[in-house]
């Protein structure tokens, strides 16, 4: 028993290899200390490179995506300060890139949708809440150690909500390219008609130039520049300056063709200046009850897709994300969001690529890039206000393209059928019933499927390999079994969800051997036995004594006997027993009877 | 291959037994065609016995429990008729007392006294749609086979739901044994000193001397039949009778003294006398939807009451249960009651223990019991009047006691602590929350707990017995590793649910040992790989390639390398290999390096 102790011990021991100084704790909660301290002058060169180039990309992305959820530009900008620097401080990646994205963008536009909400007349305040809520609600996840409980999020379900999500954004951000808002017409033709008069030539051709700028800034210059020979860096460099340029283009040709005013081309409008003030105001009243459903899903898919990304990057690098700390840091986060002023973050799946491919090392880039946001936010204001809002719904289209996955939908449903279902159903859940609607339904499928088939366990009538002690499957090797004598391997704990198969496997076995006398259950792989399955083993039982015959249990683990001791089941057993080894079960049930050799299928 | 076929074919045909010939088909859905064939005279005789006895206790309970649901005594009778009599002819249990249950009867309470069914002021017609659609309810599942979802409610959860109902009825009942309501005072003082001004002295009177009969006519007069040598069935029948004989008693002493009049004992009143008529008039408005919750909660429960009552008689005799049959015949007998005016059915704990213990062989005692209950129904009604309620009360209480199983928590919370916080969860669930509340606390708590367990597989690391191709766990047996090999038994199939601590594992392993160069998992036990489970195989694999490290596969099982065969999952693992047995990847891996001998500790 020592031995076994001393062995949990070890094992234990091994999950967490660093002894527990007070230095190692520290970096445990604020890894920036882990990585502050080997930093080199390299490092800062590329970290600076990497933050001015993701800086480029966040302040349009900042701009974009508090359009898309509904709000006034600068909600994004003031989200792309202090919440970075909050994660740079607690986060365990060093690549991630927090900040606004537009899956929390387009379910932020839902939450302030509903009657309630919109009926207050305060989106902003109503953000700045679901900010608050969502860094909270992971806080105290954090505190219970829930990391884990993601983990019940399978990836079909991910792909399928972010692609439904995506397909929202889309349909949202189409109309835009032409001048126009979403249609809420429904099934009225009229009203399309009404509705399609708002098409705007002017708009339209501001955003088939941005979105021309943006494809061949893409995969076609990247080939040419790697062609002429430029650093990998230096193209990164080059392509993502594109969202940058056709803001800067786009917002040139308004202000210099007057646009705005003679072809109502629509734009960005007044942005605040100066830096976000801290504030407080935002605890207040019944809102927190109505917005708490919302920020519950906005903190899950927040979470889930920000350990998603920050693992991506890391398995590249070999460095280890912590779920738990990345609770921790998400939730500060999303705190300073609200503090801020500023929509919910999470780390960002395009920034991140970006930020990492320019080459960051550390979150010394994104601290950068922070930094270049407050003096944009400080001094370039100004400039922001005839941004093309058509630009920033191309910029979002370009963005939300590799979120749809369409493709991997059918390489699921290929590989696994059910989870190929789970799959679509989430993304159909999300378009017809809506977001948080479609990720409950996508959850509860793959539990129920899950259920299902860990209600059908792995069951062997096994026999013995002649001249050995070993016993296998009858199916596959070729073995000797006894005529009254049944030995049936279980290949998982036996539990409430596969109990019932376990009994209706044993009676259609005894139907059809109905001279065996002796059943003997090979516990091997069962490190469990549950109360509802206890009871209907006592069932089986009674009933195999009823007719006469024996339940017997052999190799069963010391902690399924130190369960099964604390009740009289293996005193209800008898004359059936407990052996310790199957060998010993067939030579006392055997006894003298010659076994039969079977010829066994190899498969 | 074909030999696996012609295998999976014997191993279907294994499960279905009977060839499926037109007599057997029509025996599996009418089972009654079963036991009429083989149907003795001494059969009938038990039988006759049986079913008087039943007949002579369902008449109280009849009244007792329509009384208990709130509703006029006629709805607990008119149940008590036609639903057994149409579960005789479906149903495959043989001693199963199909009618009025108290369980059922608290739950149709709580449903009546929602605040928008008791709006409508019809708790008569609100109940037969709670029957009709229970009955469609378990229909539906039938015809979708859903038989087996009720597997899905484990044993500690129906337990602590069940001593729950029976704690509600008992707070409900107490009161009634001193002509005193349930109080509606909540925390209000004054409220209560009123209402304890409304005890009364005769009723008590009544009530403890029934319940003085009731105790003296259990154990103490059956200990005392059995010394002086009667037969068993005939100190059953005996001791089955008291209930009738407080309901007579109690009668008589109401009718002669006057007690109604002059001492205010309540009492049944009046009962509609004659057979109920088949009527289609529930078939109405709103109220179906409004019902519809409350009627799912109540199939379900039934149904699952009904069978696990089922399968303790069916176990003591050898016989066998169809749970999805079962469906139908519950199912067909909730509509009859629902056709004939009764209130919801399903199969009563006491009642069947009684029909099984005085001697019932088939379904033809419940046959005759109903036909009993029709001749009572028609002519004695009258007689019911002056029942008092505090009599019935009391049968309520004693027929209740067994089914509060405070003694079972304390087994089970000893045996496995998980399930013993699922029963306690529940128990208190129904008295804090509500009925159905509680009951949905503890499905999801067991199935959270489920999920818990099954994240956390069996994983060993394994080593080669000297001398031989067998590998086995390295912490249990004396076995030769390879210092850059690391061989590790993953002993589940690989899902959503447990990758990642499999991916921890694994990380802490290579953590422990650095010189590590390939890495072999052994997917002996791996019966499916999920499609998360595959994607983060395919990071770990990429993340072991990045830092030069292989990953292996060996003894995969067909049908997972069928699965992964569909992706180019074997072809990125390259160097890494696919190994048919686990020797063939330690001769090409670890090549000439000479294997070191581990002490293993055995367990």
């Amino acid at each position: 028993m020592g031995n076994v102790v001393a062995h949990l011990l070890l094992t234990n021991s091994m999950t967490d290899p660093a002894p527990y100084s007070i230095m190692s704790r520290l970096t445990q909660y604020l890894p920036i200390i882990g990585w502050l301290r080997t930093y080199s002058r390299q490092d800062f060169n590329d970290d600076l490179f990497a933050g001015i180039i993701t800086a480029i990309l966040l302040v349009p992305q900042g701009i974009a995506y508090s359009i898309l959820a509904g709000l006034p530009p600068e909600l994004g900008l003031y989200a792309s300060i202090l919440p970075p620097t909050l994660y740079a401080l607690f986060g365990t990646s060093r690549t991630l890139s927090v900040g606004p994205v537009s899956i929390a963008a387009i379910m932020i536009a839902s939450a302030l949708s509903a009657p309630e909400i919109s009926a207050l007349g305060n989106p902003v305040q109503s953000t700045v809440i679901l900010s608050a809520e969502s860094g909270l609600i992971m806080l105290l996840m954090a505190l219970l150690r829930m990391g884990g409980l993601v983990n019940f999020i399978s990836h079909p379900v991910l792909t399928g909500f972010t692609s439904g999500a995506s397909l929202l954004i889309i349909a949202n951000q189409l109309p835009q390219l032409a001048g126009l808002k979403s249609p809420s017409c429904g099934l009225n033709a009229a009203c399309y008609s009404t509705y399609v008069q708002g098409f705007n030539v002017a708009t339209l051709g501001i955003a088939l130039a941005a979105l021309s700028v943006l494809i061949l800034f893409g995969k076609p210059l990247t080939t040419l520049l790697k062609k002429i020979g430029l650093s990998l860096s230096i193209v990164t460099a080059i392509s993502k300056c594109a969202p940058l340029l056709t803001v800067l283009f786009g917002t040139l040709a308004v202000s210099y063709f007057n646009l705005q005013s003679q072809h109502h081309v629509a734009v960005v409008g007044q942005v605040p200046s100066g830096f976000p003030l801290l504030s407080l105001n935002f605890i207040d009243g019944e809102q927190w009850r109505l917005l708490l459903p919302s920020a519950a899903f906005i903190a899950l898919i927040a979470y889930v897709e920000s350990v998603a990304i920050a693992k991506v990057t890391a398995n590249l690098r070999g460095e280890k994300i912590a779920p738990n700390q990345e609770l921790i840091a998400l939730g500060a986060s999303n705190l300073a969001a609200a503090l801020s002023g500023g929509m919910p973050v999470a780390g960002g799946f395009s920034r991140t690529m970006v930020n990492f491919a320019a080459g960051a090392k550390t979150q010394m880039a994104m601290l950068i890039a922070a930094g270049l946001l407050s003096v944009a936010v400080m001094f370039f204001t100004p400039w922001f206000e005839k941004i093309p809002k058509a630009v920033l719904a191309a910029i979002i289209l370009m963005a939300i393209m590799p979120l749809l996955r369409l493709k991997d939908i059918l390489h699921t449903w290929r590989y696994d059928c059910g989870d190929g279902i789970a799959e679509v159903m989430t993304l159909l859940g999300v378009l017809v019933f809506g977001i948080e609607e479609g990720i409950s339904l996508g959850i509860i499928l793959t539990i129920a499927s899950h259920l299902r088939k860990s209600s059908q366990p792995h069951i062997a009538v096994v026999g013995r390999i002649p001249g050995t002690e070993h016993f296998r499957n009858i199916k596959r090797h070729q073995v000797e079994t006894w005529q009254d004598l049944l030995l049936l391997r279980i290949d998982e704990s036996i539990t409430f969800t596969n109990i019932v198969y376990i009994e209706e496997y044993l009676t259609a076995e005894l139907w059809r051997q109905p001279n065996i006398k002796h059943v003997v259950l090979i516990f091997t792989s069962v490190s469990d036995i549950d109360t509802t399955a206890l009871e209907a083993l006592e069932n089986i039982n009674r009933a195999l004594q009823a007719t006469g015959k024996t339940l017997n249990i052999a190799e069963a683990k010391g902690p399924v006997m130190d369960k099964l001791q604390k009740t009289d089941f293996v005193e209800q057993l008898k004359p059936g027993k407990v052996f310790f080894r199957s060998a010993d079960a067939v030579k006392e049930l055997a006894g003298a009877i010659e076994p039969r050799l079977l010829l066994g299928i190899k498969e």
